[in-house]
């Protein structure tokens, strides 16, 4: 994975439960996506230049076991994926000392042209600069 | 669908484009779901007794459009299918004055035997109270 | 006072201890102070018009009990002081079938001018957009 | 100061204004405030052993100027009085090339014995922990 975060879990993370609640996660999930992209203030110089907007368009997370309170949780984020009209971020949440994750999401997204609104295939300047990100 | 709350888009729900982040999107459909249950504290009550908890295990996310500062938005919830091992709650979010969803979202839970840990199938009391909860 | 919104207490509001966690609350009063200038939008469209910014300065908020998984939450908010070079949004916080308020709170905030940065008095246009949002 | 955490604001922070929301302010604070725990683990172990529940019971944040979208933040925190019946968690937050906080705040809390649910006079082990934790 080309990003990895910490976090540990704090007590306003927890639900009732005691278990970390679904949108500390998404929370999580966001900084670690902010995160993959830090290293790539080029790109993203390039892409907003260029009129190029990426959003998000789907989110589907994967729940398979919770962390508690104080728990190190290490969150990996990596492009795993570039189709011809949409790429794929994919995220991992480990407790720290442990191989298989607790959680597993994918992110996918698309490029606008910020002026007409209409979605961008990925190629030229785009598809390069995603492939940058993506470590290719 | 069986729960619908209204939330009006406020400055801290926005990102850097103006637009609703998706990390309160998932506050809004949390308290969505929540608001889903608020009427059947007496199928919450049995499942409690009776040692079952209910987790989600997967949540499912499509952006279609964006929101803006001071949009009445309306969440639509309610569960739309149950299956030998799980069930859906389907949600979708729409601004107040319009017929197509700019966000839909599956939320799909198990049951799980708090003693023991062990998923438990979707029937007898389970079942029932699942269905009531559908409204069926 | 002068806006009242109910929320009723859910899982990913609380913290360790079962309470609902400082943040949640103060996301709780940043709604409230929404909902107590959302009948007056004539009123920030002249500020805005006039090139008047509204900024909190200072919050000060009073923890007094601690509140629980679906409790009935009732906040009230109204402009309480009206000063030369500011303004107070008293908060309050009560379980609704109580007297007491479990939590109290004060955000006092000035008045820009947006295109000198500029503190602008309470004077003129500005203060009788204040006495009418305190209902003066 | 005892703690530095270091955050870098990302879109979700922001409001419509392109600042970082209070909101937001008050979950770095409350991350700083767990941050500034951490090295003290023996410190809340003894205090849990002896039924001895620490609870914030004023939260005064004084907001100065505004972070924008990728500002590089220092939460530095630090305990800065012990009274008689509370202690004072002072916290600032900087730009991190600034001399000048954008924020400061003082968080004030007191101790709970568990059982009677009685406040909790500073002496003994409990002033001994909070001592350590201020480094004194």
């Amino acid at each position: 994975m080309k990003s990895v975060i910490e976090i540990k879990v704090r007590g306003d993370h927890l639900d009732q439960h005691g278990h970390v609640n679904n949108v500390r996660y998404t929370e999580f999930l966001e900084e670690a996506r902010y995160n993959l992209l830090d290293p790539h203030e080029d790109v993203l110089s390039v892409l907003k230049t260029s009129g190029i907007m990426l959003f998000i368009v789907n989110i589907n997370i994967n729940f398979s076991q919770p962390a508690f309170l104080g728990d190190p949780l290490r969150i990996e984020s990596g492009i795993s994926q570039i189709d011809r009209k949409s790429g794929i971020i994919h995220q991992r949440i480990l407790k720290n000392n442990r191989d298989k994750p607790i959680l597993s999401a994918d992110a996918t997204f698309v490029a606008m042209d910020a002026a007409t609104g209409k979605a961008l295939p990925m190629e030229g300047k785009l598809l390069a600069g995603i492939q940058k990100i993506a470590g290719e």
